[in-house]
């Protein structure tokens, strides 16, 4: 398999668990499938949307139309399974921690192909897969997981380290991938499982 | 008349529509008039900006100052006659429903005119006119008119469609802008009178 | 001192009084620190982002990578201290009203050295100071500063008007840096310690 068919494939894999996780929002909030629709969309795309425009690349979507439709038709398909689903909030979790992993690695690989230095682009990963989450949570008026989870955004800049080191220092590419997905998921899962935290300033 | 100064006529109007809805929202928060000018400008000029920026086009106020000029204006007068106006939020909605219908037409009609395909061009109009007011309700603390409220994401969506079809298939740009904003506007006010609404998932 | 030294060591803190104010709203509401190093930092560089992002420049922090590390390091001072530190919410406003009078001052320089007219320059010097408060607040569920006090966008006003009239009008940079941003400060001060208003539309 050629390495860019993997990017192009983890791509809309993360697209579609990041919808998922939007759409997720949508129905604790009793939206109808239109917000359903929105909200899986801005989650799925947002990320990538921010990384393109402060890289002043052209916005990926805006070629590639597939992934709005990959989001629409992910956040119909959760619609009608969402009376289903038990443990929710669960799912949510879980598909936005895949999410996670996939977009800190590809955020930083994308960075990287442009020529930014890799501490931006290590940047531009958390940035890539922080920030769809960020604006689902923003626009449904929920406290962002971003900034009030144990071990989220740590767990992003775990993946993208992993993956510019692998990449920029030992010229691993598929490795990279590879070890910087488990990484970030398995630093994000350990907090999600465990509620692992960082140490945290005492409120005002 | 010229098929452009309609246009430009139509934008100044959709712009004055929608920062009147941002000052009747800075009204019902109380604002202060340099409130009211903030919030009508971000909610006027917020959906073109995005729309720009991710079609990478020049941000169109930047060269067109009497885009801010005209939110400033209108939030000024809004100021002094909010005291005098009842059944503000009546106002607000319809207000906002022109606002609405004005964009999701331009909005195409700007995407497609850089070379788009019709139906990312559709998607660009629904977020030249949803964006502004999604701005204004999340600015404000307000759950967002498009996430919550009846056939409104769908009005736009109507509208940029009908637009889209008599322009590409049928070459009809006057028609085009007229029937799409009627269509957008009367499945908006369908909306508003009736409360229809589109199916919602059962809230968790 | 040459003044391009002057206008990148004045970027700098006001980058750093910024980045102060984020690490002190995420101390309010109990973050940790990875928390407080990404509103420490979104706060310090999201105003000019936002401006480059609309000017059409290259977003200053891909290239000059020394913005984040401010950031991230001010917020981990800041972390550290801020069990210590009495009277926190004042310490906010006046850190806040710094970054204010530098980044008005500042934004009107980037914009009218990019070719944009006087009052459009002046706008972006008010986005510039007020943007990256204003996705602090939103980010951590706070109404905005920006929008429901007494006298914050008149300051950033006042000074991007004062700084644009001696460059412009008499070309006199050093001296329009000096006084745009006193103006800017003192004005703020004033509504901080008297807390001055302006009229407010009575509340729906």
């Amino acid at each position: 398999m050629h390495i860019a068919d993997l990017l192009r494939g983890l791509d809309y894999f993360g697209t579609v668990v990041f919808a998922i996780s939007g759409a997720l929002v949508a129905a604790r909030k009793g939206m109808d499938w239109m917000g359903f629709a929105i909200l899986a969309t801005v989650t799925g795309i947002g990320g990538g949307t921010l990384r393109d425009l402060i890289l002043d690349r052209p916005v990926f979507w805006v070629s590639h139309w597939e992934y709005i439709v990959l989001c629409v038709l992910t956040s119909l398909v959760t619609f009608y399974f969402v009376p289903h689903i038990r443990r929710r909030y669960s799912w949510l979790l879980w598909a936005d921690a895949i999410g996670l992993a996939v977009f800190s690695v590809l955020g930083v690989q994308i960075a990287l192909s442009t020529g930014t230095s890799p501490f931006i682009a290590i940047i531009m990963g958390m940035m890539t897969a922080a920030f769809g989450g960020l604006i689902r949570d923003v626009l449904a008026g929920e406290p962002p997981l971003l900034l009030h989870r144990e071990i989220y955004a740590s767990a992003a800049l775990s993946g993208g380290v992993v993956y510019a080191l692998l990449v920029v220092v030992l010229h691993q590419p598929i490795w990279a991938l590879i070890l910087g997905f488990i990484v970030a998921l398995v630093v994000r899962a350990l907090g999600i499982v465990y509620h692992w935290h960082l140490p945290a300033a005492r409120s005002a």
